[in-house]
């Protein structure tokens, strides 16, 4: 019913993350529809990525330069190292406009399962930079997971022969949730590390 | 935060249907984790298509050869044409393997809130092939809606010229569909539809 080119299209398009093969056949005929103008900028934008994108060799964040726009940028406060699993966690506390240090992305957690051990995360890169920089404080944000937190302790474990404030992120109510959709263990969490009300005040 | 390629990476993948700022930043990473395999994989498979696929000049259906592999094929009944809107709906006729006749893709709807006119549509190229051809048979495959509907009246109506049996698609429930969750109309078609149970064994 098509050609080969098609059925390529279909297959690669379905290995992207959150794209079966309804999504890949909506996406294919979109990119065909419109295969003067939108598929011919789609290809030069991916070639640009493939050849200028670089992984920053101190964080190993994604940029186009090396170190990257973070790790090179002289007002960003280099005693502050914040801890992250993926590139995607970075671009989200960055959201936040609230963190002005700098960052070390791990690419993963240990999981057992996976077998991914620490020789599989950035954990030798980050044990240099925290031998040669002037780290203050390490803020260890991985994920809330039983694998995240068991990052976060295996870390904290190697710093501890460092002078370095070792933290990390605040559990507790997400903005605008309701409790009685919260599981237990974050509202006792909450509850523990309760605040007085006039303090949370701005 | 990172630099222009990745920014325009994001803004192209939002573009595709379905796909939000937050699936075009998991597919970006995805494709920039795999920049050295699966992304020049598919700038080779989009820069093919780009090439490739052509729009048929019978039926305007996709396809890497024009005539496609639908016209081209001597096996089809080239007497039997199905008109569907859209080349994903010749995939889900192809998909049931029960159709063994030819295609023609109208592009669309007739839809007066968007404009969309006979002219809009491959109308004139349709009656070109009625005249030419030796159709017995056109199935009007358009979509059970009000748009698709008139449509196919619309068709019908110029159809009614040739000796040509015009029929549509049969109403009713879908196979797996439970009759709480259907719409009255559907039921109603369905009722009024009805057959002998031993007529519809197989």
């Amino acid at each position: 019913m098509f050609g080969p080119e098609i059925s390529q299209l279909l297959q690669l398009l379905g290995k992207l993350p959150g794209v079966g093969p309804r999504s890949a056949k909506r996406m294919a005929l979109h990119l065909l529809k419109k295969r003067q103008t939108l598929l011919p900028q789609l290809v030069t934008v991916l070639q640009e990525a493939q050849t200028k994108v670089k992984t920053c060799s101190f964080c190993h964040n994604l940029d186009s330069i090396d170190p990257c726009s973070i790790c090179s940028d002289v007002k960003r406060d280099k005693t502050s190292l914040c801890l992250v699993e993926e590139v995607s966690d970075l671009w989200a506390m960055e959201r936040t406009h609230n963190f002005r240090g700098v960052y070390h992305i791990l690419g993963g957690v240990l999981s057992a399962i996976d077998g991914i051990g620490p020789e599989q995360l950035n954990i030798t890169s980050l044990m240099g930079r925290v031998a040669r920089e002037q780290f203050q404080e390490v803020i260890l944000a991985t994920s809330a997971t039983v694998n995240g937190q068991t990052t976060a302790y295996y870390i904290t474990e190697l710093l501890e022969q460092y002078p370095i404030r070792v933290t990390r992120l605040a559990y507790g109510l997400p903005v605008g949730g309701s409790l009685d959709y919260l599981d237990e263990t974050t509202i006792s969490l909450a509850l523990q590390a309760r605040l007085p009300f006039k303090q949370t005040l701005p």
